[in-house]
């Protein structure tokens, strides 16, 4: 069991409706050490992959991604959302549904921040549907640029977005995936890396 | 000139309508290099200060905020902002009215993440009206813990949201303050520390 999986076990805290609450260290009070951790595992993991730009979505991968980002020592890009956005000269725009709060947000990103020759480390900190992860995969494609991995702190195994990424072929690496979760009995069964 | 005040030059837009457009590297693209030199001239200046956690409000906080808990290594927590949120036991919640946005958002945090004795360090990226500072301490008030100071990266020192909180007698720490700027002659004047 690895660092983050053991902080889910003794922190997590599992809601009805297939709900995993750990915004006591990840998206609402931040412990800056496992952020860094994290940034370090990811940097691991995608030990030979040419990075030259983290791109996440607000307002939780932010933390993940300025530590990423500190790590690579590469700029971050946050992806906006926005009920309003249009696309213009200005903005590359994309659309995600949010599952949370049962809405189409739009997801842009300024024009001079995404290039041709960006290489870019996607990264959230939680992965469940997949829609802002596609999202913002459709925002560097407009850009022309390459999506050099996509990294997550937490997939829920469960839902499709993890297995849709790796069929399109995206390198994906997820910290822990959760294969299994019981509000009634608080277990979890987290999926063995091969 | 410090660090701050030069890169605001050389890579701020100054629009029509006081805005200072510097997303090129503080709140949309991240150079994770200022925002490690923001967090340590923070510090720096807080120096004999105690500071047991840091707070800032999403989104374009987080970052800064990130950098300073792992500069100070204290837990970070960003309040959150929608428009439902109701007081309940969970949460802290307060009020701010975007000028961007042109609404009243609620603030809020949940509650296990802010305590009586913490000796709270708010932070943010820009103040302007402090609508947004004025509610984080409002949370910080609520838990019973106390404000051991505000750090800004950017302050517009022409609207009253940082002469206001300094005539509260918070201790207010502003790295770059715009005391004049003309988006006709792309001039700016930044006010001399004493």
């Amino acid at each position: 069991m690895n660092f983050l999986e053991e902080r889910i076990l003794s922190d997590g805290n599992i809601k009805q409706g297939n709900i995993l609450k750990i915004d006591n260290f990840l998206n609402h009070q931040i412990d800056v050490d496992i952020m860094r951790q994290i940034a370090y595992e990811l940097k691991r993991r995608f030990c030979g992959v040419e990075v030259n730009k983290i791109l996440t979505i607000e307002a939780s991968g932010i933390a993940i991604a300025t530590m990423l980002g500190d790590v690579y020592n590469v700029p971050v890009v946050f992806a906006k959302k926005s009920e309003t956005a249009n696309s213009t000269d200005d903005n590359y725009v994309s659309h995600a549904y949010s599952f949370t709060h049962k809405k189409m947000n739009k997801v842009f990103v300024s024009k001079p921040y995404l290039h041709p020759t960006d290489k870019v480390l996607i990264v959230d900190d939680f992965l469940a549907e997949g829609q802002s992860v596609h999202a913002l995969i459709d925002l560097v494609h407009q850009a022309g640029g390459e999506v050099a991995g996509i990294g997550v702190a937490v997939e829920k195994g469960q839902q499709k977005g993890g297995a849709t990424l790796r069929e399109e072929g995206y390198r994906l690496e997820s910290i822990a995936i959760i294969d299994e979760m019981n509000w009634e009995t608080q277990e979890i069964v987290f999926r063995k890396r091969e």
